[in-house]
């Protein structure tokens, strides 16, 4: 290990003349020599960046970088321009879409290393973070603020992964997505310049909105290497409740008409009858196999206490049972890290099954249409698809369980997974609500966007006319065609 | 007047060879062959679109057109491309800024008979409108609905304005910005082609955010045809209440405690002694000649009472007094009329003077600090210029009456709106909370962004790359270096 580094941004020297031919063999060098042992080729290394929770085979980077301070990352962006080298940025390894495979080779920039809490600033109800701090770590290190960051995808994503892929989770539907909760950045572009965005106010008619752009971009536009985040009051009081329904559309019609009252739910989360045996099963959970909501209620004591009531009008109307309160602390860690262990804990219904995990979103009036023409498909295709999601958002995502080796399989769960993003582009909606476009979704691009995504084409040509970070993914390529003949075929 | 065209969107024939030398005789013969008498060059059309509620001089521009559907803007568009004439849109001219002002000449595209309610949803809680269409105008079609649209900057602007220039208001500190509440938009790009971005679904993961990259670009990046706009519900319950304070670092520091204790105020202005004024001279108010707080609570009946009893604990032992209740409507109504006509009312403090506004925000922290300062220089220079603002965001105006006719009075409210601007960055704020850039920042871009500003440069270049979208606007451009110096002088 080499001590961490205190070279400047990018120099002149490194920015010039970029290679028409990529030259592996230099680039590789001249970050060997910049960085010492945080730069390895080593097949183990490369290994272990080359596979996320995404269901594609793994697909190996040539080489990986540990950088230290933004300035270390200007020069390496700087090597790779240079050298016509891609680079893809890596963190938790959490995506489910592929995001951080480096599809076109070259370097895979793991930003872990870059994972401390610059500022805390509790009186402006900010923070400034780098990009490689986990939402766990966050939350830990703000404890005693007062504050929280309520972002919650699920799994303990990195923020600057977060931020990459715009996520959200339970909570969005109280606190909003990342686009709403990322103030400023600091980014790295490709040709090793270092630029921020945004500021510490809480909002800004100053020109064109970078952070937002930044935010969602998968790393194609630039490296993030500083986060500036708007932090909430840890509430007052927390109420949170499951309760069961003997018809998932009622369950759904309970999330809509809690919505449209207004009702301020910090989360609303569906889950179908599978995903109840799931947890019975993996989670040592005792729930009637029934659709569920689970709900959580923030804000002052008399505040959760009126909330509940009018959500608990709304069951009883719609004919929900098995109200099961959770007041206590640790009865609520307990129910939302059930949730959070959906996923796992699904996979447990067909042992050795992969899952291709879908992600669409609508608007809240057409999402019992959506989840029972989803169901139904599953159910044509004799499939094991459980259903959960963040409903009051309108997203859900259904957890389709396929055996790896059977091609009639696979085949089913992505005419499934195909269905439903139609679906959600007839609804009004989109085909991914939270998860990003990564490897999984690009095809669908211009199903999304028609000719808007040769727009976002040429945002990123004029930020990165060579193509070299995270190339083949989120716009069109060379590759584009030939994708969509796939899907469409 | 002829009938609205049917004409289809902009054909190959209209986007072909651009012209390098502009040639407006033939972009005018082929405009009016399109547009009949909705197109004009008359002196009074162009003097009507020459001058906004900015203190610019007025800027005419060489023509007006009038169109009435996305497909005459598409076609507009490609004519104004195939002859390299600028384009600037306009609708209620209450810019401050002098956005819609057409500073290198061409086009004012009037917007104003695109104002429809194109569809309402409120089982979804959106609504689709064309640009042209006022707030007022909007929320009186939504009376019935139980829904508003909470954006609220003061000046009856429309839609497509607010979006341009990202405004937002009294109520930002509780529903956000444009930003936030821009769904989805259609757009009509710097070729004529019409693009859609954004769905109806709330959230989405699916590439770069374009709404969000048009909201705030101040027409340069496209024409924005069609906007999907979030509602929200009316609240069941609403109070709104005065407050005075013997200074006004008390007042801004209740603000700052109010926000930091997250009760949550949908409207909380301040305004100082000199407003106050002219409310009493010129709003028949009868207030202490004092710093004020205006706040507004919204929610259930239980809930508004108690963010109210929490806001007037605060206000008590910060030593506020002459606290002044409007629960009736029509209280309620007077009282944000009042506010409204701020600007109006202030500008009665000295018959004949010009207003120079400015619009700095900081993190809340710093306001007492910022404001602070700002009387300071104002006093220092022997300027009358009360405050006012949205100061639970740290958005605040000072608007500096001077005498039009004085050149070193008008040199010394640039001087205080400069060191504001500076104040503002050094504080980790912005120059701008919600007027925009328009003709009046565009020299503060590079102080506020560094080379950020490069990249918004670029942005522009990719999309409109002969630059007739709102030219000499937001982005760097020829003039940047001699804009510069003469900040810098």
């Amino acid at each position: 290990m080499t001590e961490p580094s205190d070279a400047p941004s990018a120099t002149a020297a490194d920015m010039a003349a970029p290679d028409r031919v990529p030259n592996r063999t230099a680039a590789f060098a001249a970050l060997a020599n910049l960085l010492g042992d945080r730069f390895s080729r080593a097949a183990g290394d490369r290994g272990q960046h080359g596979r996320n929770e995404s269901y594609f085979p793994p697909i190996l980077p040539e080489a990986v970088a540990w950088p230290e301070t933004t300035a270390e990352v200007s020069r390496i962006i700087a090597i790779c321009a240079a050298h016509a080298l891609p680079v893809t940025a890596w963190a938790a390894g959490t995506s489910l879409e592929g995001h951080a495979l480096a599809v076109e080779g070259g370097l895979s920039l793991d930003m872990t290393r870059m994972d401390k809490v610059l500022e805390v600033h509790p009186e402006d109800m900010l923070v400034v973070v780098q990009p490689g701090i986990t939402r766990e770590a966050l939350n830990a290190q703000l404890r005693d603020t007062g504050l929280f960051f309520p972002i919650d995808p699920g799994a303990n994503a990195t923020l600057g992964g977060m931020a990459a892929t715009r996520a959200s989770g339970t909570t969005a539907v109280r606190y909003g997505t990342m686009r709403d909760n990322v103030l400023a950045t600091e980014a790295v572009l490709a040709d090793g310049r270092v630029i921020r965005t945004g500021s510490r106010a809480r909002k800004s008619s100053a020109g064109y909105d970078l952070t937002g752009l930044f935010v969602g971009s998968e790393g194609t536009l630039g490296i993030v290497t500083e986060l500036t985040l708007r932090l909430h009051g840890q509430p007052e009081a927390i109420s949170a409740a499951t309760c069961a329904f003997h018809d998932f559309a009622r369950a759904v019609e309970t999330v809509i008409a809690t919505i449209q009252m207004g009702i301020p739910v910090a989360r609303i989360e569906f889950l179908d009858e599978d995903v109840a045996a799931a947890f019975n099963a993996g989670s040592g959970a005792d729930m009637p196999e029934l659709p569920h909501l689970m709900v959580e209620f923030h804000g002052t004591p008399a505040g959760v206490k009126e909330q509940a009531e009018r959500f608990g009008e709304i069951v009883a109307e719609m004919g929900g049972a098995h109200f099961t309160w959770a007041d206590r602390p640790e009865d609520r860690n307990r129910l939302w890290k059930m949730r959070h262990g959906a996923y796992h804990a699904c996979l447990g219904l067909r042992p050795g099954a992969m899952g291709v995990v879908t992600d669409i979103c609508v608007p809240i009036s057409r999402l019992a249409e959506a989840v029972a023409e989803t169901r139904a498909d599953i159910a044509a295709q004799g499939l094991v698809g459980p259903i959960i999601g963040h409903v009051g958002d309108g997203n859900f995502h259904a957890l389709l369980l396929v055996d790896p080796n059977s091609p009639d399989e696979v085949q089913k769960a992505k005419w499934v997974a195909a269905r439903m993003a139609a679906r959600a582009h007839r609804l009004g909606g989109t085909m991914t609500g939270e998860h990003g476009v990564g490897m999984g979704k690009r095809h669908l691009m211009a199903d999304e966007h028609g000719p808007a995504w040769q727009v976002m084409g040429a945002i990123k040509a004029a930020l990165d006319p060579a193509g070299i970070l995270n190339p083949g993914k989120v716009v069109p390529g060379p590759d584009s065609d030939a994708l969509l003949r796939e899907t469409r075929a």
